[in-house]
């Protein structure tokens, strides 16, 4: 970490400051030059807070050389993290999981009915929403934990693992037996449920926010981890910008920004991103190109009368045909 | 609201569609164009589920022509809202009430200290963070249920109202002393924390997300008051934009737009907007001029050494000459 | 289009508006509610001023149905345009191009050297930069006409046609020899330039603005094809998002919307979009998965010692492994 | 000017680097820690070119301790720059100046009528779009030369100064007698325009773009300033973000971070930044409130009638009313 002094500061408070540093275990490299001095903090700099240092008055700047997240960080956990969920095996150097179901769960037949046409056309695990945050308070908002049983019914009868999301603390009970617990785009940095899920080992599925950094979801990540959970799974699922075309813009160099920065596996939602069925394919491509190790999509077998997010479904034989050119395109690479 | 049809929609399956909107009291106008056709949807649409009808494969999009929120929109509430909170009037023609306060809770001398110097300088409220939301795991998360007590001895103290932050359902019985509850930035969407303080009646200040529209905004305080909770204060706080030399953009349009929309009263925060306490008088006096119904700010007896968000936090003394200026600005409009 | 009318219109002023609308052969079809009137205007629109109905006191809103666009638009010509560059073919079915070269002309060795290096690592096409839009001043700002020269040299030595920047009207004489005329990010919206672009024949190769949505691009695109010019290739190259671990975010969805709306072929440019070498390969690979009709990639023999944009070039060897793997996917899909 | 260096960087192509840095009279201050060495670089730092050092391979990072424009830096022109256009004062200690008139010229007698009223009602600069930069080729695009010369027309009859966009180079001897030359947000980087403004001493009018920072705007402000002309204003006119209440959203902590880092002045227009009439007296309140130097305000005799831009536009008699409010508000601060 580097701290930029003012031109003309106090020699006794910046003694006070090193003595506080050196408490931290800090190495301080002092360099002072005509237009400003440079102090250069050599140790681990995790437990030093940022905003606090450049609180002071006399301190112009404050700039990291190291990332602030430490256990998330691929500089100190070279290899790569691999993630087993009921069988499915997220990272490293393991062929794309695909994730497939409705973004709702809407009744048995329809989640069991989706869930086994997936599961014939080469999904490897199942995805369905039984908790649903919705912009407004009128809109549909998921079976919820009627919603869950359904989900895992469908786990029963077709052996697929399950991942939905949370919405709440209080909700985890119910989470028991859900494989892979979700954290939406808009809970990113709820922190407190964040630190809640890191206490436990049951795998999550964290999903980037929608105008948050590559670096701010790695934070969030970095919050599950410290509580000692390290079966993170990241996923990109498009970021808010002015193009209307698609309801998202899908950041797919966010795959290889991750894999360099973090030892933890990413996948990508292609069906939230572009918010249209019609896309979904090509970007399904795309993303498997860029190295996604996991892919989860929107399947529905009546797209047309889903209770919600209908416009971004496919259907499973759009699906199968989409899971065939993935491993050929894998196999290719 | 106006759904537009693609060119050879299916008979049937319209008057299906046709059928279920009647079931929920909306009348249907058809016309009928060489382009294109377009349903005109009469009656309260607030119910229908605008994602849901843009679902069926038949219909080309959707167009809202009145606002899809209710108890919150100046339409159905001509009238200003005005929300009491211990005595400070928000909203309507009182004037602008001024908030003060640390940025985060440190000790009973600094906040009870603080406290006494804002209500001397003019402030009719006190700010102060228990929970704090940091970025990092490892920063410093506040000082929580004791910081909380902190506040409410400044309470007692100086006979303060007192505002300060939530961060999940499970805190809430520690707020029932607390005057008015902050949901922050990072929780605009936490819709099942909204939906809790919806049952209550105790007033809540709702922060505008970092990359939210002054409608999502609206929206989630459409979740407070759909719980029958109508003693909502909304927060303009600066949204993310690329600028860097201020830590976000104050949008003070948001004030006129807000009061166009919606009954509710708006306050501005320009400390966290700007970051930076050389900016703060500045965008008070502009947020005043703009016609926002509070404003709150940060203060500390000795921002140097605040524990967070230090450098945007200006002095007692500062503070009472903007409370001033403010003064006298609002007598001259 | 559709033109949503105020509450209590004065008949006299829309009935001259009838007229005005009649005289642009639109047919007018009214559907009078109870909440709103819509007039529903048929026929080709894109004469009429969306603005100057806005403007109308009595108009509430004006949605169009149809795209602003016309030649550009794939409504209107189904049929994929493929824009010949020297023997290089944009557009259809044909293989994705291959333009690669250096960010800056340096000196007549290194633009040559650099020439017969790509050309022998299978590229198409020549690029590299003459006149140089730089933020300051103070930067290097091209080699200018003497890199013109330098280019065209290279051309004749490698028999690969060449694309280079225009940053004025004032240079297009220079460019007389040039196969395929760049304008810039910063110059999307220059519409002078576009519209002397659009007199001639000379293939445009049409970046898209840091900040601008893919419908301002195509609009864009038909300020040149308006002026009788259908010689355009499109080209992502990154928009300005909050994320820093890439210099901007390449919107891969930009290729299948596109590919939608507009039957103009779309190329990417990896290198400029993520700021960084190590990105390029992944990027490349994704983008032709995605469907791209060429990609402009940034080589220099010498990297580390390039007057600008160093961090984002790749070298000879490394093009020419990648040049191998995009073609690997292509026979794959 | 701090360059981090990597880890293991080699020595002598180090002491290549230090000797051209001496030939640019830059002293080097290196400080060599465990986790990476830094040097300092000491000296006028305007000709480094920050990229061209980022391309090095053995360089970690850079990061300018001082800002890379100098001319319109504050720190070396520490007062304030008094812009003169016809009589009209910008910047320092004097009043806000009002600007009003049309967003387009459209006849003798529209832009004659209107600089009369305006004039009556307090302007003292009247403003008129001749060349009209618009998103369509198929929409008005301005009277163009003949527009220029009906706005002359209105200056010599009210002898108010005029301001109007220049869209090209080739446009420049069009505005011998213009006394103020508008740059628009889309040519804010078009660089070879500034240039060539930057040989006369025209004041010119610089509105900041619509995606760029107030950092980027004072570089182009410098490639005029770097030519020698020192008559620049600088204009905020909202920025691109995701509210869609407003057009754009008017950053108004422009206006005192503007200030802090330059000397030029800044003006804001309220019409273009919030696209509503209705919008215009608050935000030019507020802008007042935050500081600026002048106000750029749309005033058309007959809105709904007006050929674009028409819904942003106010009235004579509602300016009249507002510039009696920015006096009473400037004499009370």
């Amino acid at each position: 970490m580097i701290v930029i002094l003012k031109q003309n500061y106090p020699e006794a408070r910046l003694s006070t400051l090193k003595d506080w540093l050196k408490t931290l275990n800090i190495d301080i490299q002092m360099n002072k030059g005509t237009a400003c001095t440079v102090l250069g903090l050599i140790g681990d700099t995790t437990n030093v807070d940022e905003d606090m240092l450049r609180a002071l008055d006399f301190v112009d700047n404050v700039q990291r050389v190291s990332e602030p997240f430490k256990k998330a960080n691929r500089k100190f956990h070279p290899e790569d993290t691999v993630v087993e969920v009921g069988g499915a095996k997220f990272g490293g150097d393991n062929k794309t999981v695909l994730i497939a179901g409705p973004c709702s769960v809407e009744s048995e037949e329809q989640i069991c009915g989706i869930a086994e046409s997936v599961k014939a056309a080469g999904a490897q695990m199942l995805r369905g929403g039984a908790f649903k945050p919705r912009t407004s308070p009128y809109d549909f908002q998921g079976l919820r934990a009627e919603g869950l049983e359904l989900l895992l019914k469908a786990k029963r009868l077709t052996g697929l693992p399950i991942v939905t999301e949370i919405m709440d603390i209080s909700q985890l009970d119910l989470f028991a037996d859900v494989d892979l617990i979700q954290v939406g785009a808009r809970n990113m940095q709820n922190f407190e449920l964040l630190k809640v899920l890191g206490r436990g080992n049951k795998p999550v599925l964290l999903k980037r926010g929608l105008a948050n950094t590559i670096r701010e979801l790695l934070m969030s990540a970095e919050y599950i981890m410290s509580g000692g959970n390290s079966n993170v799974i990241l996923c990109e699922r498009g970021i808010r910008t002015f193009e209307t075309v698609t309801r998202n813009t899908l950041d797919l160099s966010a795959i290889p920004a991750v894999k360099e920065l973090s030892h933890l596996p990413i996948i990508v939602d292609p069906s939230h991103a572009t918010g249209a069925a019609r896309f979904v394919r090509t970007m399904t491509l795309a993303a498997t190109a860029a190295g996604a190790h996991g892919l989860i999509i929107e399947v529905h077998n009546n797209p047309s009368a889903a209770l919600c997010d209908g416009p971004q479904s496919i259907t499973p034989p759009q699906f199968e045909e989409i899971a065939g050119q993935v491993r050929k395109l894998e196999a290719a690479l």
